[in-house]
């Protein structure tokens, strides 16, 4: 991950958080037990953004996509998580300072110092360059390499000056002990991509046996990070929203490609990064048939992606792919592409998408002995050799009794290799270990060698897999979307979509006066009626103090009832939009469908303001 | 929980569970390493429905009733769980069978012996009711109290038959260390609830400072069972969705209350389960009248529950409210109620409804040291006695260096309890010791006694909690929506109402002809526009077939694009409704917004029958 250290345009970081923390969106979980790192507590306000969030997810992948979905368990047995890689290799390098016994992500530190050393004058432009080029490299570097660094750099504990240990690798996954009698060893999964899996099986089967199909899940994941730091960027327990796209290995076309191929999209191939080069602004389409990103499933996910990103308001001014370099991606991978967000951190990984090939059904057919398989029609049938035990039923029965059903389907189910072996082996001494069971010459006296004509040919598919961290779009979102009003400091506001936005509008008396209780409450429950999240503001403030504080929370729109409501029929009031400040008047019993459709995007603001007359109103007034 | 063995109807588990597999609603996680009690994977379709009853959830109570929502986090520091109670209290009765080390839940051994007890033809009538009267009392029983029975009774390992051994104590948390050095402890939270009372100031601040309000959170909460079984209905990692209202202790009025007074529900009180009588139906009014339902908020919540279950396809004739004995109610709880539900396994617990008075706020009070109270004003202003330190802040400062400003905010923060204390302190040993400060006669030389006029006083709210088990209540329409085809014992299929049901519309092309594709595809595409999920069923199968294996999925309504919709003009197709299999003749271009609103519930099956004409197919040609 490339940091670029001046934060975007005139960013204000400790303004956005106050404002964050002071309307309640997130907050450190525990705060009144004195909080605990990397762990955050959603409030109403960022929790309602997160649903809307997520239902725009699902509304924008998984039924427009016609996706299956699941929802599978966190506690994960052990011999899941070793099949996957994860219990040796999901780890990071951690030192520790020799005296306090503080724990540092190794390669984090080398980042900080390299970016210190960087900033620092008497630091010559040849040196500069030379941290530059290890730290594009960083993410990829082996612990020794890494070891290296730190003795060749003389780096001492940030925060004592003392010395650091020896670097050693530890592991993320939180273990966890299942039953009452602790023997069963698992962890809380580190990832959802897992569950869907080791489910394949049964989702291949419910897709009727076809390729390519996608499943989808959301839901949280556990990494014990070492020293969790920058807010809602590293944490410890967090929301993941993950598609696993199943297709045939030598055929990755997607049928919709065309409907996306001109999307246009900032790509920083690894070629550039290495070279030092900056991104490009290109089509996926350019960029799928140039060759730079390897299959169509791959481009069309991105392009998906990149869309999805700014209908929810991320800035695609603000927004970049990213391609893994040769030696940070995966082994597995053929290619993998990162949606990073610039923000005040620098960029960040928002969401990744990586081409995983068959990885990982092949090492779950080789945890669990089940083929994680998909038959493929051949063009033209094929011959095979054929070998199959032909059993002895009465002694096989006999000698095994209760287990001779299970002794007689393992032979059915040998493959021509293993018959083969066996017959070879019964030969030579007379007898075989199958599954457990010694077998002899005379349980199964003969085989039949025959060729077969086959129709289809067992594939193991490739994966495509798009997967958002939540919790980091979501933080991308809110600082790319903070705004301060002009010309007044003070009132700063998020400029959220309306489709995301946790509370569609607001409803504000202009006064307390008895007469305008029933227009308030009659309007409210007309818009709760159309499940529009509603907020009533009936307080004492001026109307310029209430929007100021609806704006805060990101309402979109705001209905006044003022004098003229009351006093006039037909009943109108004002329809205030959120970023223009712009106001109508309006037929009060049109407000419901009208904010409904708005916050669909079904309608525009614009085709609000050429319906309606223009309302000057003064929002100063305090 | 009291158990009725018989089923209800006809129902034939056995059925249902093969459908259920068949087609993915949910299946034992990791089933191909072997699968794990008490953990399952939700599919496709159980995935789909959960989400339903979830969006249905937050439109019937959070939208509905304007509640704020939260989403905390799972992994929770030990102190927190410590002054919850769940660290020394939440723990379920073990015993092991003496050789093997077999783990058993005691209550649930008992219970199961009562049974079969019970079903012996050698049992006397005389000690059946002394069994009955045992299980009605077996939930709040000592672990000193089943010790007994199980001596009483000479119970035995139920596997071997070999001795128990005495009982123990098992915490139902899962234990967890958070972070690289293992020295913060932590558990998995054994419910959602203490998230929502952590943040208790917060959201108090958000809300303006004023009671009532709700709050809800929905997610994963974990307990260690000893011996899970029963499928859904008790596992070790279970969603919950629950909410917590505060409100005035003295005041447990609720405005909407006379919306709801007229519910007619059916009530198993205390009593009625103490006297071995029946439960009653009567409307909630007269329940909290008549003082049977402790007030009108729990009252309100009972009601809301029971109309939320009736939404969603729970039958109200397998569904009643039971009060909890005062002997299984926790201490703090002031009256308890659980919706329960009628299943093959019994009555079991799917909501609970508990008003649990000022408990918790008081516990995490006492745990943080954070003052959880709102003030309420008073009704006439009060004269109080006021001591207030009157510091000579030169002296402190010189003393005290860093630390003075420490000591000044400690001295004004006194209470004039602490004051007057502390005064009395001075002059009789001339220190005083103060948040590890000492502190002399000269640093506080004199002590302002005053009355003063006080407009409001602090109160500790009172919580009205519903809980509803979502997994439980999941496994429990199933069952309730459980059909079987008259005449055709192999068609089963869900009754499901389709604002829950998973797909909402099938798309079945009577022919693979080519003339047919543009009809399926458009029509999917349209329903799909209007973020409809459907499933296009373009197989061989006969259309009967493909019907059953819509319904199979509880899919409320298929499109058929035949002959007609082809070669007429205008385009017409059929549409079809799961329960009545009547099916309607309309033009293709109707069928999404009509779909739309059958779906959304916005209109009935029979405004589409009393708009179309009818159209009668032969579903049975195969």
């Amino acid at each position: 991950m490339v940091l670029k250290l001046s934060p975007p345009d005139n960013f204000d970081r400790a303004k956005m958080t106050d404002l964050i923390k002071r309307r309640f969106f997130y907050d450190n979980s525990f705060a009144i037990y004195g909080g605990i790192t990397g762990q955050y507590d959603y409030g109403p306000m960022g929790c309602d953004l997160v649903d809307n969030m997520l239902a725009e997810w699902q509304k924008h992948f998984v039924i427009q996509e016609r996706m299956l979905k699941v929802n599978c368990s966190i506690l994960t047995p052990e011999p899941v998580l070793k099949a996957s890689g994860h219990v040796d290799k999901f780890a990071d390098y951690m030192v520790k300072d020799v005296k306090t016994g503080e724990c540092y992500r190794l390669d984090h530190l080398i980042k900080q110092h390299f970016e210190k050393k960087r900033a620092d004058k008497k630091t010559t432009n040849e040196e500069k360059e030379a941290l530059d080029r290890k730290l594009t490299l960083l993410e990829g570097m082996t612990m020794e390499e890494m070891n290296k660094i730190v003795k060749e750099y003389a780096m001492k504990s940030p925060l004592t000056g003392n010395d650091l240990t020896d670097a050693v690798e530890f592991n993320l996954m939180f273990p966890i002990s299942i039953g009452p009698s602790g023997s069963l060893k698992g962890f809380l999964r580190p990832e959802t991509a897992q569950g869907i899996f080791v489910n394949f099986k049964r989702l291949l089967e419910y897709n009727q046996g076809k390729l390519p199909f996608a499943c989808a899940q959301i839901g949280n994941a556990y990494r014990n990070e070492i020293s969790p730091r920058s807010g809602l960027l590293r944490v410890r327990e967090f929301t993941m929203a993950e598609i696993e796209h199943f297709c045939d290995p030598d055929d990755k076309s997607h049928p919709k490609f065309n409907q996306i191929a001109d999307t246009e999209m900032i790509l920083y191939s690894g070629c550039a990064q290495m070279d030092g080069e900056p991104a490009k602004k290109m089509t996926i389409g350019e960029a799928v048939h140039g060759g730079l990103v390897a299959n169509e499933t791959l481009g069309y996910y991105m392009a998906r992606i990149h869309q999805y990103l700014i209908k929810i308001g991320i800035s695609p001014k603000k927004m970049r792919f990213r391609q893994h370099l040769s030696n940070e991606m995966a082994h597995y991978a053929c290619d993998c592409w990162d949606a990073e967000c610039l923000t005040s951190y620098g960029w960040i990984e928002c969401v990744g998408c990586a081409d995983r090939s068959a990885y990982d059904l092949g090492q779950h057919t080789k945890g669990s002995g089940v083929k994680m398989c998909v038959e493929r029609p051949l063009k033209e049938p094929i011959l095979v050799d054929s070998v199959v035990a032909v059993p002895e039923k009465g002694i096989i029965g006999k000698t095994f009794k209760k287990d001779a059903k299970a002794v007689q389907e393992a032979l059915l189910s040998l493959s021509s290799d293993e018959a083969e072996k066996m017959d070879k082996a019964l030969n030579d001494s007379g007898e075989y270990q199958l599954n457990g069971f010694k077998l002899t010459r005379g349980m199964v006296p003969s085989f039949k060698r025959e060729q077969k004509k086959v129709y289809v040919e067992d594939i193991v598919p490739s994966v495509i897999e798009p997967s958002f961290g939540v919790g980091r779009v979501f933080y991308a979102l809110l600082e790319h979307s903070f705004r301060v009003r002009e010309n007044d400091e003070k009132r700063t506001y998020f400029s959220l979509p309306a489709v995301v936005a946790p509370i569609k509008v607001s409803v504000l008396p202009l006064s307390n006066n008895q007469e305008f209780m029933p227009f308030t409450s009659q309007l409210a429950d007309a818009l709760t009626e159309l499940s529009l999240p509603v907020r009533v503001d009936d307080s004492t403030g001026s109307i310029g103090r209430r929007y100021a504080r609806t704006d805060e929370i990101a309402i979109p729109f705001g209905v006044t009832i003022d004098f003229d409501t009351v006093n006039n029929t037909p009943h109108t009031v004002t329809l205030r939009e959120r970023d223009s400040t712009e106001q109508v008047r309006m037929p009060i019993e049109e407000v419901p469908v009208t904010v409904r459709k708005l916050a669909d995007g079904k309608i525009k603001w614009s085709d609000v303001t050429s319906k309606w007359p223009k309302f000057t109103a003064q929002e100063t007034t305090k």
